[in-house]
């Protein structure tokens, strides 16, 4: 590992040929001790410069939850791909009311930059996930800046194509996982948005996907979404919204929904081989 | 679903193809209600009958943990074949002190038959896994008794040797991932078996894989065992007493040691695909 004097390895475990860590350092951004998981395949413990796909989880997770329960790290090993799993939110940051709900708060950071008090001094998830997590990664690892791919899962799917869709030079593929595809005409997003972005919702635009997509953002590769149809959280998730956003805006965008599945992680094992061929061929090919 | 007064369905997802179910039922042998874990293939859910692999977890687990992080299901749905998650212990049993320790009581059953008060009432998961659960699961879906594995973890891998040596028709293939292979000989043996056996050491030797080889017990099929040498439990699991009591027993078994790899589920991710060909060579060639 390449010195780094603000980071230090909380866990480290051998899995699938490579190493999966899990590093605590102080966020500059977000103004507290911050965790990451990190799957380092086989040819970046050889010194070899190798692609990462940086892995958004959903509402209530932590940095474990999608390298433990998603099945990605296998094909990662077998693509020779670095994953890089952040935390959900920040933690500790003594917010009055952040632990009294699952989808506020704690676990419920929504990939934004908050900028209404008493969020915005700590929750700043976009500017971590985007700029500063890459850029203490690549100081750490042999991991290429100029191939980068984004998925998540639900609220993170939403991080995900957040961040392909308003800085699609920053990442080179895009997938996600029963993403939430129009938080602001749901009770998730406009909870979320009012408390961390104030009233006036042309501030909610930056961090919605049907609304970049509207206002002309979009990503150079097709992006990548499966959805279960026994989803319970269907209604919330507005997956024909982003299609139709999305052909409105000329966005290559393929959706794939599966009659049986749900929004649970059976679901995400049961697609995350084709997500992570999806990203291989964008990253390697 | 086959129609069964005794069961009902907790949680339902589809997975792989086929479907994950956690099923609640009057346990008759443990006298409490028990949850248990089963995947089935989408062969199952045609009505094929398919062989059946039993999942042992470890220590702390549940009827959940192997068959959200073990990744065997996709190997599972790629064969063909079912499997079966038993929690570790009974849970509520009510007996003084079973929640004081991670190693005795609620989540610590050692897959044995408790001959000692308190314990010996409810705590009786050796008849459970062996007898009971097998019987409730093959009423209820197509799967065929004569070609059921067993595999486990940790104490679940000492759990799995001691039904495929004691019950060798019982089991048509056996494997292990970092197993307790000498449990009279350490520590977490020797508590668990002290408070649920007696000390009488003459009482354990029908839990201990190694005594069981001495004492003439024996499978008909090779065991494949797994173990990290990074396993922080690794004094405590002794494969090498199982191999010299196989070598003495002529037991066929195949230990493979892992230079890096330590007791966590990050281990049991990285070998579970070839635990799962053993089983389906032996279940299914």
């Amino acid at each position: 590992m390449r010195n780094h004097p603000k980071v230090e390895t909380v866990k480290q475990h051998a899995c699938c040929g490579g190493s999966v860590r899990f590093l605590r350092h102080h966020s500059e951004v977000l103004g507290l001790p911050a965790e990451f998981g990190i799957f380092l395949p086989k040819e970046a413990l050889e010194g070899q410069t190798v692609p990462v796909i940086y892995a958004l989880a959903g509402l209530t997770c932590n940095q474990e939850t999608f390298l433990i329960k998603s099945n990605a790290i296998r094909f990662a090993a077998e693509h020779g791909i670095a994953l890089v799993a952040p935390d959900t939110s920040p933690r500790g940051a003594g917010v009055e009311g952040e632990e009294a709900s699952y989808d506020l708060g704690t676990g419920a950071g929504f990939y934004l930059n908050a900028t209404q008090k008493p969020w915005s001094q700590h929750y700043r998830m976009a500017a971590y996930i985007g700029e500063e997590l890459p850029s203490v990664t690549e100081k750490l690892f042999p991991l290429d800046a100029k191939r980068r791919g984004i998925i998540g899962h639900s609220m993170g799917g939403m991080g995900a194509l957040i961040q392909g869709l308003s800085h699609p030079n920053r990442w080179k593929t895009v997938s996600a996982l029963a993403p939430i595809c129009q938080p602001s005409a749901v009770d998730w997003g406009r909870k979320a948005f009012t408390a961390y972005l104030g009233e006036d919702q042309s501030n909610w635009r930056a961090y919605d996907p049907c609304l970049l997509l509207e206002d002309g953002h979009k990503h150079s590769s097709t992006i990548l979404v499966d959805q279960g149809l026994q989803d319970e959280f269907l209604g919330a998730l507005r997956p024909d919204a982003l299609e139709h956003a999305a052909k409105a805006a000329g966005q290559a965008l393929q959706v794939r929904r599966h009659d049986a599945y749900d929004h649970s992680y059976w679901f995400i094992q049961s697609v995350i081989e084709a997500h992570m061929a999806h990203h291989a061929r964008g990253l390697l090919g």
